[in-house]
């Protein structure tokens, strides 16, 4: 393998696919990177088994020349050590080129590092995927969906499918719910392509929260292809496959209740800010509970805490059409600042069905985005 | 107690005293921030023992109002909580008012935090200074003397005194000396008052870049003060109290030789980026050696460093006049890259007496700047 590539497209391909590389694997070769040069351009790959990403460099792009190769191959590089020493070459243009061996020589400007490859035949290959349900989203709306819908899942593995957000897609619609038991986020969009059949699968919420990170904010399409045990989201530039979680999500719809006795709307920024501040004094306590009270035919509610040792918060937060009975209900601060940073819409209503059931938040402008939260016994 | 304050101005002056207290403290009093107001204005001190920080609002400046007065008095308020409560009221404007025993009421806005205060008389008092010896010197000046030399100080207990950095104020110049007895960092700078008499001090490294921290980048002055267990240094709007280290300060002045064997120079930023590629390979290692070879005559030197197991690196830099015998001597990259970051001038010049022997790095520009690294043998 030998080729010549431009330092900056390089630097990106290998920072993007470090995000699937672990220090931790168990697997000798998943902590490198493969780096793979064809007629068409180079490769990149990293994994940690779970999650799996290749980002391709053509040869050229609009007139630009970003790979020039001189003889086709591939090698397995550290990828700790690549990602370093990529970032910190002196020149905008770097050489790449197996020696003898697995010896494998970088060289830009008087620079040239020599690093022990590992072989390229150990390195796993790409889950194949077959192209029969293959659906199309704009990228920020997927990026905006999962982070409307990831913090919510659980981080404990007693219940190891909660750690994953459920896509549920049918009729060119796609639900995703994810909770912890103690709250929920469901989010709805549109859905491009596919068959129209049902389908429902668990992503892990981890591959989400990294595909996020890789993904340029643009409205350009990215691809979501379907399997029975990996997805694969997939754009010119790159593929990035995750492992889906086995078995059943539970069926959350029951916790949604229709109906409420006491509900209210608020200012969503105003409401947050409030809440914050009550929060601060709970904060000595890991369940970080506030307490609000809502009464009928009063024009604000009031939000408070109080911890014995520090000293107590109250704050009155202007409220519209205050809906139903009297309320007193204490929950986790911040599953509910979590929940009012994830929503967009400028004003919330909450919907309550007593002070011991779970209550719903939904934007008033946003009828597809609703959060769920069990409130706290506080006696 | 009870006054007004404009929210800017208190959480500037809350952030600024928080630096100085620590969750670590054995005194609990010390864990709280103190806050006096009297017909001056108001006033906020935080204390480690150490470390102590008052910062001061006056009543107003420039004809805007910042403090209103409605009764004097001082209240003790736990830090962590005063802290985090001050950012995040929602109105420009704050009281706070003592309202029974300790019991102190922050109001902003709608918001209302009643905290459990802690009783003023225990907190301790300022240090007592005299004002004989009084000197000034420029708050930027200061900032670049301190970033230059506090990050060769030892962070090992063995030695206490070399957890300091030496100031020697004569004739008006200051010298401040740092070193861990691996390296060594000295800078000069003309410094103005005082009465002429020489004076050395060891000021804790950890309290000047505390320091630093919480002055302004403006070329306005900062009064430094002497005493024999503390040195103040005062600006309008803050005291900073540092104690003193106790005990010699070990001369160096015989670790500077005066003649070289070999010398050259070379480009400040060249150098220092070609020695963070070389250290890439090393950091296994926790030395984070590389070696370092000048050839008589030649017009570039080679840096290299090899860790069998990953790989091995080298470059050539181009140099100026390499002068003396041929060298290969071998040190730790971390000294080379903080002494070349430390350096100002565009070129400098490094001069050696052996392979064993420590040697000193200057800027070409500036003579009243030098670093001392001893070599780390490696056979």
């Amino acid at each position: 393998m030998h080729f010549s590539i431009q330092r900056d497209k390089l630097i990106e391909a290998v920072q993007d696919v470090l995000k699937a590389v672990s220090p931790r694997t168990t697997i000798p070769v998943l902590t490198g990177i493969k780096v793979t040069v064809t007629d068409e351009g180079a490769s990149f790959i990293g994994s940690d088994s779970d999650v799996t990403i290749e980002a391709s460099v053509p040869l050229t792009e609009e007139d630009q020349q970003f790979v020039e190769v001189i003889e086709e191959g591939s090698i397995v590089l550290q990828a700790r050590f690549f990602g370093e020493i990529v970032k910190k070459l002196p020149n905008s243009t770097v050489t790449i080129q197996v020696l003898d061996h697995l010896n494998t020589q970088i060289t830009s400007g008087n620079a040239k590092f020599n690093l022990n490859g590992m072989d390229p035949e150990e390195y796993p290959q790409l889950p194949s995927i077959e192209e029969e349900n293959v659906y199309q989203m704009p990228i920020d709306l997927l990026k905006t969906m999962i982070k409307q819908t990831a913090f919510s899942i659980s981080t404990s593995e007693t219940r190891p499918i909660l750690t994953g957000v459920n896509w549920t897609i049918e009729a060119g619609e796609l639900i995703c719910t994810a909770t912890d038991s103690h709250r929920l986020a469901l989010r709805e969009v549109n859905i491009e392509g596919g068959d129209g059949e049902k389908r429902s699968i668990v992503i892990p919420g981890k591959s989400l929260s990294e595909l996020s990170k890789i993904l340029d904010d643009t409205n350009s399409s990215v691809d979501v292809v379907l399997t029975e045990r990996q997805v694969l989201f997939r754009t010119p530039r790159l593929l990035f496959f995750s492992r889906l979680l086995e078995g059943a999500y539970p069926d959350t719809s029951k916790l949604i209740a229709d109906s409420s006795k006491t509900s209210f709307e608020v200012k969503t920024k105003e409401f947050l800010q409030a809440i914050d501040r009550a929060s601060l004094l709970a904060k000595e306590d890991r369940n970080n509970v506030v307490k609000l009270s809502v009464n009928e035919g009063e024009a604000d509610v009031e939000i408070s805490s109080n911890s014995p040792e520090i000293g107590k918060v109250y704050e009155n937060v202007a409220v519209k059409g205050i809906e139903g009975e009297s309320l007193k209900i204490s929950f986790s601060a911040k599953f509910m600042m979590d929940a009012l940073r994830a929503i967009e819409s400028p004003d919330i209503r909450i919907s309550f069905t007593g002070a011991m059931r779970p209550f719903i938040i939904k934007g008033i402008d946003d009828a597809r985005i609703l959060y769920l939260i069990v409130p706290v016994r506080t006696h």
